[in-house]
């Protein structure tokens, strides 16, 4: 996904010019809160299941499975390369949604703001979302706001939780994991992380990365338009990155993981960044990649499906389930050793997402 | 409801006692986050919905209408008379949902926990969430951790989304509330907001007063029981009050709204301490009470079916709906004056919820 681009009629100009800054006040519930609602919210997120501003929304629904996620956002800094806390509080829950297989449908968003937040950077966050929820085919239907005294926030926080539909016949995961499927990964790893990093106050380094953060949403449609319920897992490997994300999976599978390093990819200025601060890619987190857990038979056609799309193209067969080693993950090196990757243990980067 | 019993199975004793304090590696996504998960909330909530641990939860609906409402909550101090921001989290959604007709049944839960916090607070915060998931009938099916570094947050910060049923036949709108229709209140005012000053940094005095802090689905079903799709309008008077939110009503409706002083109960603690803190006990917020606009050939039936139920012994007719001054609350003093009722403007209380 591309930076925001303000120059869409939505984002311009600021709705709000007689307060400057968020004010105690615009969360209490009386009238500039209404105020807030009605000339940033609303505003940003116009739609006619948000409309009615009543204590939550309403929406049909057919009969069948409807999956519910939730996600809270502080990243810092608000801004990064490629992205901010708007736009990826609205691809973390599309994203979660589009891992139990659904198609993701309306969100919540829940705000906690700092007393004295500028109102520019609230409708600029505000407006992303909105451009994120448009790219990701989503509403933002409700939400809420509370404001907190200065030095008890960090700018805004955000929450999203949301709603999709599973369509008939498709059931993703963790359990359907089998051995002999093969595990994708739909490209190259580490940008989130690296792309935040590298403007963190005392840290910034010069790089041309820009984060990966992007709804995903599509990408899994043809993935299951392709193969259908031979889509066995799929999980976003955020926090942790895809060693976490599939040392957990081995061990809810009570399966072993196989990798392959060499066929993982990873951008030069990852592999840089990542020497340079002692980190391993493998641990870095993504906001734009998955990896998919596939029948065996029918890894060719999941490959294809993935490259076929513009944020899959390069997608790549890492590796395979295998009965031996439940519950843990080996990584095979270029070199023909083998080691066992571990769940990220400690923090490496607070505040990614 | 009552404040929370530690004396539960499930409360004691806690469950992780090599980490006394939240680290932000517990929000990293590694091995102490799924600590965390595993050994607090995981046990603290157990259900068969949360129990994949997958992304998010999966859910089999019939075919409708379903409601979705979120709330993020900041009360300050996180534990006060009658609750505590738990009980509070998992109660407002709950409300929000059942305001709009809906049967409340999952839940969301996210949390920014700020480094530092003692694990025993968290673990009586989450213990209270099942307790008053339990009491209104809901389950909690998926949710999400993050921790921001000390002095960037406030001990803890809770988002609970939510999804309810909204059964056949039932309309419950703003934009239903017709001329003529009465306007009934669960009971007395002002309880939760007076309870939370009551133990404020600074502030704190004597009182007896307890959080009215409570799940109002029970109730709205005795109602809509009684008297069907004839309920127009239901709102909790949450922030801002009985004032704000008829005031918000009454706007959204284009319809004026009546009330008569005496008819609106307040404890003479409520009334003391607002007396003592220039507050007015209109705008002051409650967490267990809800106004509800009906059709006035149902009226009789609509009070006897809130006073039947034992959150609303105390319910009473407290106006009507007309339409003169259109968008306008009039109340009518106990002299026989009358005078226009205005939204909240300022901040009376920040951080009730």
């Amino acid at each position: 996904m591309s930076p925001v681009d303000l120059s869409l009629p939505f984002a311009c100009p600021l709705p709000i010019s007689d307060y400057p800054t968020v004010l105690l006040a615009h969360g209490g519930g009386g009238r500039l809160s209404h105020q807030l609602i009605d000339k940033v919210f609303a505003k940003a997120f116009a739609n006619e299941l948000l409309a009615p501003m009543h204590d939550g929304a309403v929406m049909r629904v057919p009969a069948g499975r409807i999956a519910m996620s939730t996600d809270s956002f502080v990243v810092k800094p608000l801004f990064f390369p490629g992205g901010n806390i708007g736009e990826l509080a609205v691809c973390g829950t599309v994203n979660d949604l589009a891992m139990c297989g659904a198609t993701p449908m309306w969100l919540t968003a829940g705000y906690i703001l700092e007393e004295g937040l500028s109102m520019e950077t609230l409708w600029r966050v505000a407006s992303s979302m909105r451009q994120a929820a448009d790219q990701a085919g989503v509403k933002i239907v409700t939400g809420d706001t509370k404001v907190v005294d200065r030095g008890k926030g960090d700018g805004i926080f955000i929450n999203t939780a949301g709603v999709g539909l599973i369509p008939e016949g498709i059931e993703v995961a963790p359990l359907r994991m089998a051995a002999g499927d093969v595990v994708l990964l739909s490209g190259d790893i580490g940008r989130h992380g690296v792309a935040i990093l590298s403007v963190r106050d005392g840290l910034s380094f010069e790089s041309e990365l820009q984060s990966d953060a992007a709804p995903l949403n599509g990408l899994v449609t043809s993935l299951l338009t392709a193969v259908g319920n031979d889509v066995h897992v799929l999980r976003d490997p955020t926090r942790g990155g895809v060693a976490s994300a599939l040392c957990e999976l081995a061990s809810a599978a009570k399966l072993g993981v196989e990798i392959h390093e060499k066929a993982i990819p990873v951008r030069d200025a990852v592999r840089g960044a990542c020497e340079m601060l002692g980190l391993d890619p493998l641990y870095v987190a993504n906001e734009g990649k998955l990896v998919a857990f596939v029948k065996k038979e029918r890894a060719d056609e999941a490959l294809a499906a993935l490259r076929a799309h513009p944020l899959g193209t390069e997608a790549s067969i890492i590796g395979q389930v295998t009965a031996e080693h439940p519950g843990r993950v080996v990584m095979k090196s270029g070199m023909g050793g083998k080691r066992v990757i571990e769940m990220m243990s400690g923090e490496q980067l607070p505040r990614i997402c």
